[in-house]
């Protein structure tokens, strides 16, 4: 077990730029971040596994492939496991404990927990992130998307944003930092993908209207999908930020492949002529259109000449959901506290900094992607300020250190679809404490990367090693524990639950 | 080991607040904060220690036993082993290894490390905490005193300020948050507790001013002493506050009794005739001047008709300075990483909720008064913040939860007077990390409170278990580490210096 140093590269980093100020504003790279939704780590043609599957073999997805052959793919790249905690870390690199957006948001004051006889969520924030302080039921920090703009980049939002609940200062991208906002507001999928029905449920739903996909007018009636009208969109933004002159963030944030599923008729009958079900296809379809969208930014982005200097880093937001089999070799899927549920792809590219075709193997985890951002961009991360995540740039670099045993944390309180639980990661040991029943699972994913092994009896000195480390998590993020409605009191930290058990 | 659920009387005593919150306005407690400066343990006749020792006989402090009568005394609180940690602390709910204003600031960008052929500190903050976003070398967020001004609180300075370094935004209390300001400036001592001399230091060292203690001019030229000074301000504060019936927070932060050593006439005599060194009869009556400040501001708030509803916490803000037999039976002295550096006195009266003559022995640290004062304000803490502190509410009103196994740390990557360390205190054990040869020593202090048996070799089990706790802490913190010179590299966090010893 060995901690590397972490901050020589940071502070080397850091060091040149603040050193030759204007060199280093001439060259801040532009910052792609393509972002997936409900992608598992399978959903694609690009192993991430060490072996390729059968999923790998269903889909066809050539320009991840093509990132792949360009950057570095980590194998280990985690995500909460569902989408608003994992956006609210995205944009605030803090940890789900701490920021208290543990669920998914959409109406104000409105939680989508379910009854539980046995469980009360507790009061979670569930009117997101906020534009302004102290909102009920609201975090609210410094954006990653204003501190970049404060760092001279423009801010461009396309796609899902799913920030705050309606009627909330959240709800708009435009409130929290972005310049320009494509198609962003507070629902977490599409009324629909097809531009025929103008992006609506109404059709299928009559009458309801939260979901329908905003400031795509003048697509509506058309034949286009939803992921193409995003593309052309973002990558009309992207030329113009180029044309200004000035280095651009796109947060690139796809509503594919979320619920609805709907076909996207430009590849779905190549699939359905492979023999898969027409739900496979359709699903195989979305992750094609999805992929079609990184080439054609990619190629525009080579077009303007910018591509040598403009970073693209691809990630999902949380695993494949409901149907398990999705996620094999994992266990689980979105919401659950298995591999399934969390670890998503993720591919870095940064000319002239990552080497191709790299496997990276390390773990890392959607809150650091703001440090690493702040960094890219010659920002200095300020002291005391609530930033869970770590820079991952001392890996990218392959130089310079980073604490490779550092813990991961998930905190899921909520009673949505799955029972509350807390989980903690570090080094190649798991643990899984599961508030109802206070059961605690342990496992060794180098050795069992399907979860199917609980070792917390047979290693008790692991299992409270792990206990130990989740509590203080808790503890320190001032973490909200659920109730439990039978005894009215909290349900207690995994710590006192193992040694209530050993004891 | 048992982690007693921390929140359920938080969320109780919000509860009962936002539910009826004119009721809460009209009750909000004043909070008078007693902060006595370098003040050690035992420096009282109040036994902190399980018995009476030979100093708690040498000094006398009648309204500390008074307040020891009516309250709570705290026999294990804990500062930082210095004082801009603890201030800086104090104001912002952050552990040091957070805020990195590890050291004592005072000149802009200078710092008081002192060269040191093994190690170099890093570049911590030594600007101090600042008024506004982004200054070089600082720590910005919102302070305890604009929190409590915004729930409607008066908030006052008196007295020693020494938040930000001079000629920056920090260095004035007024621009932190403090309605008033008596005598609070960049310096962290008094150029002379004496009236005669203006309290500068110009009598003693010609031309330097930097210590000259602000706004107190009409006492100058007359025989008063600073602390008493600072109390007649701080009454005249508290009678307007009342007048215009505002909740109040006094910050009665007293330059006493940090050097410079000056005697305070009114009590000298009488340690003289009992036979005290003339250093320590001077000690003595400047203690005694500053228990007088505490007996008349108790007294104020009775004639005033407030005393009911006023909250008195007294504390200091490290060990008493150099000289080790100042802090006996503790080891070490300010700044040093022993008990006699970090351990403080501390005691809480609420009229309402403590009960009197009660001696708590749970341990609780500086960073803890931030939400605990945000909670007697009726004040919900925020999600997302770095708050590292944790309301001692629940210890007060005996009733609710609070976890009792929590690791307390600090944080000294400096050279000033004192090598380099880190350290965390769990339980009854302590481990101490020095940073220069990477030693780690073990105490338990339950059974060694004078630190003199290390078990660090004995007990390698708990040795690993809190070299990977503070190691923890430091990640999550970002905390800065100093450079081994001979290396070039960054000191290697706790456990791999564990591991390395080992393997």
């Amino acid at each position: 077990m060995t901690h590397l140093k972490v901050f020589t590269v940071s502070f080397f980093i850091i060091f040149l730029i603040s050193g030759c100020n204007q060199e280093a504003e001439k060259n801040k790279p532009n910052i792609v971040f393509f972002f997936v939704d409900d992608m598992g780590w399978q959903d694609t043609s690009v192993p991430f596994h060490t072996e390729t599957t059968k999923l790998n073999k269903q889909y066809y997805t050539p320009n991840m492939e093509q990132l792949a052959r360009e950057g570095v793919k980590f194998t280990q790249a985690y995500a909460s496991a569902l989408c608003s905690p994992s956006r609210i870390s995205l944009m605030t690199g803090m940890n789900a404990a701490r920021h208290r957006v543990t669920s998914w948001t959409l109406r104000k004051d409105v939680s989508p927990d379910q009854q539980n006889k046995n469980i009360q969520a507790p009061d979670w924030n569930v009117n997101g992130l906020s534009a302004e302080p102290n909102q009920p039921r609201t975090v609210y920090t410094q954006t990653l998307p204003q501190l970049l703009k404060k760092a001279g980049y423009k801010t461009i939002h396309a796609g899902k944003a799913h920030f705050g609940a309606k009627d909330t200062s959240g709800e708009n991208p435009l409130n929290l930092g972005f310049d320009v906002n494509i198609a962003g507001h507070a629902a977490g999928g599409p009324g629909s993908y097809w531009a025929k029905y103008n992006f609506s449920a109404d059709w299928r739903s009559p009458g309801n209207h939260i979901w329908d996909v905003p400031g795509l007018e003048k697509y509506h009636g058309t034949d286009i999908y939803l992921t193409e009208a995003l593309t052309l969109e973002a990558n009309k933004a992207i030329s113009k930020a180029v044309e200004e002159k000035k280095p651009f963030y796109l947060y690139m944030s796809h509503y594919a492949i979320h619920a609805p599923w709907e076909k996207d008729n430009r590849f779905y009958k190549k699939y359905i002529d492979a023999g898969l079900s027409e739900f496979d296809a359709t699903y195989a379809s979305m992750l094609e259109g999805m992929d079609k969208s990184l080439g054609d930014i990619q190629a525009n982005l080579i077009r303007l000449g910018v591509d040598e200097n403009t970073v693209i880093v691809f990630m999902s937001d949380n695993g494949a959901p409901k149907q398990a089999a999705r996620n094999l070799p994992l266990r689980g899927h979105k919401i659950s506290p298995y591999e399934g549920g969390t670890r998503v792809p993720m591919m870095v590219k940064w000319p002239g900094i990552t080497k191709p075709e790299t496997v990276n193997n390390q773990y890392v985890i959607i809150e650091d992607i703001f440090p690493s951002f702040l960094e890219m961009a010659g920002l200095k991360e300020e002291a005391g300020k609530s930033i869970d995540g770590i820079s991952f740039l001392p890996l990218l670099a392959k130089k310079g250190q980073y604490p490779i045993d550092r813990p991961l944390y998930w905190h899921f309180p909520n009673t949505y679809d799955q029972p509350p639980y807390s989980s903690v990661r570090k080094g190649d040991w798991k643990l899984i404490y599961h508030h109802t029943d206070r059961k605690i699972e342990v496992f060794n994913l180098k050795e069992d990367l399907g979860e199917q092994t609980d070792l917390s009896e047979t290693n008790a000195a692991k299992t409270k090693e792990l206990a130990n480390l989740l509590t203080e998590h808790l503890i320190a993020t001032k973490a909200q524990m659920p109730t439990d409605k039978i005894s009215g009191k909290l349900v207690e930290y995994p710590i006192d639950a193992f040694m209530n058990k050993t004891e």
